[in-house]
């Protein structure tokens, strides 16, 4: 349209749209044209609300950095869970991700990211420090390191070992590598294959 | 989470953006955490604000059903545009891809979509009558039919040609067909290339 108008309110919604990650300037219109002229409007009402709440009722729980909408988060409140296992993650969606097992029934920690030098991302950035204080205060048993199988998760893990290790007595564990559950050997890279052959169980 | 206990803020959230056009679970998660946890809630807040505003500022267009912060909107207003020039297109999408290449300088009529009878699109749900209207009523030389070249936007062309031909005198065209600019032959489906080939033109 033209240049010299200020930006219009529609526009401003689908430059914010299109700033959103995973979306581009054709989602954001995609979107911003569904909402906008969905009939009666009820479709961008009821974001508008479901928005609101999240924002007002959603916390980061005090505890283990888990999105909620109380904190502690219901997790960290459940007492069946077991209080000595003691899982990391990188992020909220890991939590997630983990809990779509049903077979975990541990508590978490959020770091809320990996080391990564090269974003700025050290120590500091990340919730270490909260995680050593539990480790020191709570009856945690086994920690295991759920990061992602990247460089800058493998490293975060190696780091977040050596400090672990220098509290204390703790049983470090990380998940399994190997072949995905569903994958063809012909599409998996030869590091997953190595990993796999090099920690080959019996077949029973 | 439990399935027992009603819907959270933060789930409710993330089921109505599942629940866009182009996104899905994985993404909805995603644009969750990233309105929830970037740094002090200024995306979501944001957002919020130019959802409101979108959505008390943007009016339909009465005249030609363009989504603007005015009705009648910009381009129906503005007399520098060719009045005797009329683009019938399927949604305002559609207005905005023509509007990028800054060479119409005509106007327009949003249809709100195509005639599709097995999804229960027939000529009432669209904004045909109005259509015929205008053409009663206004000025106009030339009915440009710029739909999809789909087999919905041709039968919707042709239904249109009839209407508009038994109206009276009206200059009535259609999009050319051809090879898309950058396109390679290699990839093109024997009717584009059909179309092309009949409707070439000379080598200058």
């Amino acid at each position: 349209m033209n240049d010299k108008i200020p930006l219009s309110p529609l526009d401003r919604m689908m430059k914010l749209l299109a700033r959103l990650p995973g979306l581009g300037p054709r989602s954001a219109r995609r979107l911003a044209l569904y909402l906008l002229t969905t009939r009666g409007g009820a479709p961008l009402d009821e974001m508008i609300t479901a928005l609101q709440d999240a924002r007002d009722h959603t916390h980061i729980c005090d505890i283990c950095g888990n999105l909620d909408s109380v904190s502690p988060c219901r997790i960290c409140q459940d007492s069946k869970r077991d209080a000595t296992l003691l899982c990391v993650v990188a992020s909220v969606a890991d939590i997630w991700a983990i809990e779509r097992t049903n077979i975990y029934r541990g508590r978490y920690h959020v770091l809320g990211g990996v080391l990564s030098p090269l974003d700025g991302v050290g120590p500091d950035q990340l919730r270490i420090a909260s995680l050593l204080e539990r480790l020191n205060n709570e009856e945690i048993g086994e920690v295991i390191l759920a990061l992602s199988a990247t460089v800058d998760g493998q490293t975060t893990g190696h780091y977040l070992s050596d400090k672990i290790e220098a509290l204390g007595e703790f049983n470090i564990t990380r998940l399994a590598h190997g072949v995905p559950v569903g994958g063809e050997l012909d599409y998996l890279d030869a590091g997953t294959i190595t990993t796999a052959l090099k920690a080959r169980s019996k077949a029973s």
